[in-house]
């Protein structure tokens, strides 16, 4: 019977390092997530399935012989996360296993390393050394906010494998990877699948507005210099450039640092990123040097300088096309309603896709919501979510 | 002759706690402002006069007897501060003992504790004490951000005095205050001296806006509910109200803060606090409900709730006509170009005119800029102050 104890399994594995009042705090190689990790292994071992590690610390566990398809996410979380990101399609990689869907063929459930960034920064960090993005010495260097390195985190946990078993020496044919939609517009629109046709580029802007820091009392209106004055014509700018556009878009001010931040203090620096995103890289920076123009008149305008500067930007990941139409077959035969998106968050997908056929399947997040403890999919969308990755295994 | 020997003194001992690339560090209490106090005590000493100390650590050097006339202003700084900053008028009041004014009447010199706010809020904490603004039970408890409080830093440093010094149970006739513009108003226009109406009536609102706090790549822009959208908007309506107000009234919005500010997190929350400054109580209470209401109408078009709360307002302080009058003729009689204006920022001549009649006098600040290294006002300048703060004493 297809899916049997997997929601018993989900719901009692997802729970380490969760509490009701704080989320997920399941960050990247920290106890929780070595707990988790060995809690996995006890499943994988459990099938009969061979157990190994790479030296980006992503955990293998593989099964019967032939073409191999590999199937995984990651169980590291963000401070205060959901149960589901991530965690989700591990355990249903795992389910695959346990249904003993590697017959006749190979099935690889991988559990990538520090997909989050929440504790070591970039974000895909084991999925980006594994399959050859970043080198070794950039992985291990990276650092955590106690100072800690990755490669020292990874040597503590027990979890350093070998170069010989990277994503890239392996005979992996083909990634599959199920998650959570992560945004509202699957429950919105009423559809049970989301086919993500590929990520969507994303461009990160650094912007430091210097204006003059007053008192706030004895400087008259006309002679500021406000650096957030400054900063929020641009963010609301930015906002309404984006609403207004008709294109696939978003553009969003997420973190935002006033100088000195008193509130008797005129502002005298503001530094703040800029986050675009859009399935067309073209669209993405046509708006992103548009944001660029905005920020130059207003800083003329308000009597500040500027620092405007593209801090990085990704390219457009689309995913394999026969893979997809395999997914939407299994859509149609399950009879759930389907859509093609794009998916607007990066996945450890993205850097599979560059060394591997790769398609991702998504279910509803109930309101959008992710990154919090509100994050919420039904066990009726876990299951469907499920039963479509197993379909798609099958014929493949 | 007027004033020998004033500049040397004041450059000399404000020094202390200063280093050209920090500014002034003299915060109250702290090693340098005791090193400044100290000095502050040789100087009265080495003129006779007789030094005593009340139990909100206020410094008193008084000379001769006779009608009263208290001067003073106070030697703490801002974190960064400057230099001329509240020490200009200490060292006016300890010159005016040196040049031997306290004859056929008595002067007394005062430094007051803590008038910055930048240790133990709220500020003018001495003077507001000693006046009875504020009990000794509350100026105790008073807390600086390592835990200690106000009455402890007083205990150890060594000038906690006797409750029978304070300021109202002394003989004062009246007070008396050099200082600073701290804003660019002299100087653009061309005075010499400033002399102060009184004081603006502040308030300062707290705001909070509280949106839903969603990874920014997933939801479209006309599903968000972005707090910092919400923040800017607010701001930049806030500035245009005032910057189109036509009347004589400022508005700041120095401190905010964004959570969980991070660069792919669509804001969930803003906490920031609005200033609001006018000579007349009913236009700073009238435009900042004016900012109420925007705030009311941005929360709802942006979907996110808001907290608006007034943290507080002061009353608009008026200083006595006749010291002003007398202050006016000494400009006259000096021959130095004077402008009747108003103070922006507070001064313990704030708490001292609720019990004694009180004036101020201004110099002109270079740019304006006060509360950072950069503040300067030239030798001539204060030079020129002084000489009407003298001419003022002999003839009150």
């Amino acid at each position: 019977m297809s899916g049997e104890g997997f929601l018993e399994m989900f719901h009692r594995l997802t729970s380490v390092g969760w509490d009701e009042n704080n989320g997920v705090n399941r960050l990247a190689l920290n106890e929780y997530d070595i707990r988790a990790r060995r809690n996995l292994e006890d499943e994988m071992k459990r099938v009969g399935a061979e157990v190994s590690y790479d030296d980006a610390g992503l955990i293998f566990g593989s099964l019967g012989s032939g073409e191999n398809t590999a199937i995984g996410s990651h169980m590291d979380s963000v401070p205060n996360g959901g149960r589901f990101d991530g965690f989700y399609g591990v355990m249903s990689a795992m389910q695959i296993l346990k249904d003993g869907m590697a017959s006749g063929k190979k099935i690889t459930a991988i559990d990538f390393t520090n997909e989050e960034g929440a504790r070591f920064q970039p974000s895909l960090l084991g999925s980006g050394m594994s399959t050859g993005v970043f080198t070794r010495e950039f992985t291990y260097s990276r650092t955590d906010s106690n100072g800690v390195t990755f490669g020292d985190a990874l040597e503590k946990s027990g979890y350093m494998g070998s170069i010989e078993n990277r994503v890239k020496k392996q005979d992996i044919s083909r990634y599959l990877e199920l998650h959570i939609e992560q945004g509202p517009v699957l429950e919105l629109e009423g559809y049970q699948i989301g086919i993500p046709r590929g990520i969507v580029t994303m461009a990160v802007d650094s912007v430091v507005f210097t204006g003059e820091s007053n008192q706030a009392g004895p400087t008259p209106m006309n002679v500021r210099k406000d650096a957030l004055v400054a900063a929020s014509r641009f963010n609301t700018a930015v906002r309404d450039l984006a609403a207004k556009s008709g294109k696939e878009l978003v553009m969003t001010v997420g973190k935002l640092n006033n100088y000195p931040n008193a509130y008797n203090v005129i502002p005298g620096r503001v530094e703040l990123n800029l986050d675009t995103r859009s399935p067309e890289k073209s669209i993405a920076e046509e708006y992103s040097s548009m944001a660029g123009e905005i920020a130059r008149k207003i800083s003329v305008e308000e009597g500040v300088s500027l620092k405007y500067e593209r801090s990085w930007i990704t390219e457009t990941t689309i995913f394999d096309e026969d893979m997809k139409k395999e997914i939407e077959k299994s859509c149609r035969d399950l009879n759930l309603k389907y859509k093609y998106l794009y998916s607007w968050p990066g996945h450890d997908a993205q850097y599979m896709n560059r060394v591997v056929p790769t398609a991702m399947i998504f279910i509803p997040s109930h309101n959008g919501r992710s990154h919090t403890r509100e994050e919420y999919s039904s066990d009726q969308d876990l299951l469907n979510g499920y039963s479509v990755l197993k379909k798609t295994v099958e014929k493949l």
